[in-house]
């Protein structure tokens, strides 16, 4: 292989292994309506960003999870994160424990939301795309159209996020 | 080398990682009282098991995350634990979120606890050892005495883990 052939291969290897880590989904799986953001694969290894507790109508416990970029990011207290950047709120509802009283632990997955950090594909909302996904399904176009909304009114000073690192 | 040699070495090499898994903490540090249960290290980066909410007088949300021996028992369905198995419960103060009305998000860190499974070495609490650390360090030993007798009442069925993989 000659040194363009080189190039061409690394760069085709890094294309590769940059769309398994942001597209990741069932073959054939469109992603969420509006961005196209799929589950990625492998986020349930990723490491735990925090804990929440929604209550309201939510009632649930919640884990948000990040991929390496993110959590690099958070550490070095980077702002606006990186492209790449990847997180993933885990949600179940809010149960108490049969076993001690007091405490409440996961009852059913409600969701799974996913944000995926890509600065020129999602410019037109701060530079996140969004996934809300039931029983690994994507919601419908109407929920998925609230997700910006409600992160740049409350966290635009965050880069649209909620979620600080559990200190 | 010999069979004996290659037994013998594998033997020595398998101590010694496992020795790497459970006793890793800072230099000159003894640990838990009773057990000498110490922080591992890398516990931040395991896989998230649940989140869970502990109400009453704790008030805190907790993230209970494990190595890769409990992931993968847990996944398994391996009951008793094996021997290796490792979980780190992380606790912070349940404080309300100034971003978003009704969600609780973690304040400042309370406890990590720990719990290593070593069938010979806790055989008498049920093959489990405890560690309890506040800013790192370990709780006095009165603290401490407390952890077995909660777990062999409430989850004895459970290899006395509380903790199931959130669904």
């Amino acid at each position: 292989m000659n040194r363009l052939g080189v190039i061409a291969f690394v760069g085709a290897a890094t294309a590769f292994v940059v769309t398994m880590q942001i597209t990741i989904g069932r073959a054939g799986d469109e992603g969420s309506p509006i961005f196209g953001v799929q589950i990625p694969a492998g986020y349930p290894e990723w490491e735990l960003i925090a804990p929440s507790h929604e209550t309201c109508s939510f009632n649930e416990l919640r884990g948000i999870l990040g991929n390496a970029v993110s959590t690099k990011a958070y550490r070095d207290g980077t702002l606006p994160f990186p492209d790449g950047a990847i997180l993933a709120e885990l949600a179940w509802k809010h149960e108490p424990s049969p076993e001690f009283p007091g405490a409440f632990i996961p009852g059913h997955n409600t969701t799974v939301q996913i944000m995926v950090k890509d600065s020129k594909k999602f410019a037109s909302t701060g530079g996140w795309g969004f996934g809300r996904f039931i029983d690994s399904k994507a919601v419908d176009r109407a929920q998925q159209e609230t997700c910006f909304a409600c992160h740049q009114a409350n966290v635009k000073d965050h880069d649209f996020v909620f979620t600080r690192f559990a200190p």
